[in-house]
């Protein structure tokens, strides 16, 4: 193998594949890229146990030659130093010549690199092609529902499949959510597609793949029995699923409601924020204290002291109402919703109580408050 | 003790002084600010082990009011606490309000805070009047004396005192010098002025102190037996000392060389960026081959490969000559230098080397080379 290419399209591309080298590397294999000069162009390869991601950068962009003097051919190369390379040099063209298919020649501006490679065959198999149908979505709505729920995802891994976002498609609507029992996050985007499926996509790999879409409109995904494969420009993310059944959750959002409260988000964000200076590392408990003339949110501690932060624009529907729970639900719920207006729609002191945007039914939040003494 | 004040400029003070806030606090009663308002405006005190900072609030600035509405007195209240719910704050102004000396109740916008605070007395006896004869120094001087040398000090503890710069007055020049045994930095600022002094102070405390000196033109040096003071703006910070004697190094600085190299720093730096790539983690070891029409660095390293660099712009002066160092030194003197053209001057392939710039001998760098096979 043998090919010049420009620096900068090559570095894209590595960057997007490095997404799939994990920090500690497990399997040593794997700590390579395999790169492969094809009929498509050159082809990089990354894989971990959770993701592997595949980029193609083409021969031609827009009428330009990016990859020419090419003789195909494929080998493994150690991906962080082959992407430290190729960012630090200089030169708009570089070499990469493969000698006996153990090392690699890298030439460019005044660098003369050799690193050693290993037969592309001693790559594990990884399949990448999609089977079935796939569902069509534009980046920016894909983009906005990871946003909008992949926060609430669990962490913990005493339970996997909370550490997932579900991701639901009925033929007509494609739902998203994701709770880690406390909370709960949803989303849903109206696409049609001749498809059906369900299933537990890991929350990082979501967060992670949208940090890929740069520059794309949008994106394929195509679900089959083990995998997941989202496909947008030249590169092709598969993520394992998470087996397990995800918990029936859509009749636990309540419809109707008793207390209503209109805030604006920025104003109860920035007091949220101001009265958790107060908490402890653990948990953070802010009251709302609600009636129709005067909202107020406060924190109480017997080490930290107290804060008290009253709102002032406001709507409150109902009862004088009481509610407790923990700020950082709140905080993150509010900036999800991502208006200017958000409601906080409840149904007693201690049931679950909803975060909404009136103007926008797509997106919910579900927050269980806390008891407190 | 009550008072109103400027948000911004209050934060601004509480910022300087956090600098002297420890992460981890040793001792409880550390982990608070003493704040007092006295005649001189508001006096924020913070300290751990290391260095102790006093910034003053004045009752005025440009004839604008800082502070107005003030009863006297002093308080301790947790650092941190105070210093993010300032942050957070809105509004121009804030309300500082101790009520039976131990809570301080803190009032701005629509927040209200009340934090516990602690008896002023409590606080360990710090000092911070000067003692003896100023030393006066430009801040960017100074800022810049100790980004040529404070790299070059020690990280390890084993001898405590390299991990100190020495700074010696002899009442004509501040001469600050790092070492850690393995490469040398020095630094020389012609001043003058009416004292003698030669101390340790640790590389980390200049480092930081650097980063307060913001919109100060100058700052005053006070040596005493045990510490050292900055003053600048309305700012002091003191300094422990690092106890012991500090290697004398004026004669092991060569004057004469049989060797000159002049490069690009640019490309020198960039050359090393690129090729310790390929270094292990623990040491980099570059090779650098001289002769009046080749300069290249290599590296070679049976695990990771092998890189040339051909530097392009250079003068060589002598026979031809091949030493080897460890890149992070050579990088961080080229950086240091500051200037665009550097000379690398040598006795022979086993004796230490000068980094310097012609032009300038007012810095000076000193590396021991190391031996490959």
């Amino acid at each position: 193998m043998r090919f010049t290419i420009d620096r900068e399209q090559f570095l894209k591309s590595l960057n997007a594949v490095g997404h799939a080298i994990a920090p500690k590397i497990a399997i040593a294999m794997l700590a390579n890229y395999r790169i492969a000069l094809t009929e498509k162009g050159l082809e990089i390869l990354g894989s971990n146990n959770e993701i592997s991601i595949r980029s193609i950068v083409p021969y031609m962009i827009g009428g330009r030659e990016i990859i020419r003097a090419g003789i195909p051919g494929a080998i493994l190369i150690n991906a962080h130093k082959l992407s430290e390379i190729v960012r630090r040099m200089e030169g708009q063209e570089l070499n990469l010549d493969v000698i006996d298919n153990s090392i690699a020649k890298i030439d460019g501006g005044n660098s003369n690199f050799r690193l050693p490679c290993a037969d592309a065959e001693e790559y594990p198999d990884i399949r990448l092609e999609p089977e079935g149908e796939g569902v069509t979505i534009k980046t920016a709505d894909f983009a906005l529902m990871v946003a909008q729920t992949a926060f609430a995802a669990s962490t913990k891994e005493q339970r996997p499949v909370l550490t997932a976002v579900n991701l639901e498609f009925d033929g007509n609507h494609l739902t998203a959510t994701a709770t880690d029992s406390a909370r709960l996050a949803r989303k849903i985007l109206n696409i049609e597609a001749d498809t059906k499926f369900r299933v537990n996509v890991p929350a990082r790999v979501l967060i992670d793949v949208v940090k890929l879409f740069e520059g794309n409109e949008s994106l394929e995904l195509f679900v089959s029995k083990e995998k997941i494969l989202f496909r947008f420009g030249g590169i092709v993310v598969s993520s394992r699923l998470i087996p397990g059944d995800y918990p029936q959750t859509k009749s636990i959002i309540p419809q109707t409601f008793n207390y209503i409260l209109d805030v604006n988000a920025r104003e109860l964000i920035a007091a949220i924020d101001r009265v958790s200076v107060l908490s402890s590392d653990k948990e953070s408990v802010v009251r709302l204290s609600m009636t129709e003339d005067h909202v107020e949110l406060n924190v109480r501690s017997d080490v930290n002291g107290s804060a008290v932060e009253v709102l002032q624009t406001f709507q409150f529907t109902g009862e004088r109402l009481d509610v407790s729970f923990n700020s950082t639900f709140v905080f993150d719920a509010a900036k999800a919703i991502g208006s200017e207006d958000v409601s906080l729609c409840f149904l007693a002191e201690m049931k679950p109580f909803v975060v909404k945007n009136k103007q926008d039914d797509s997106i919910i939040e579900l927050i269980t408050p806390m008891r407190t003494y």
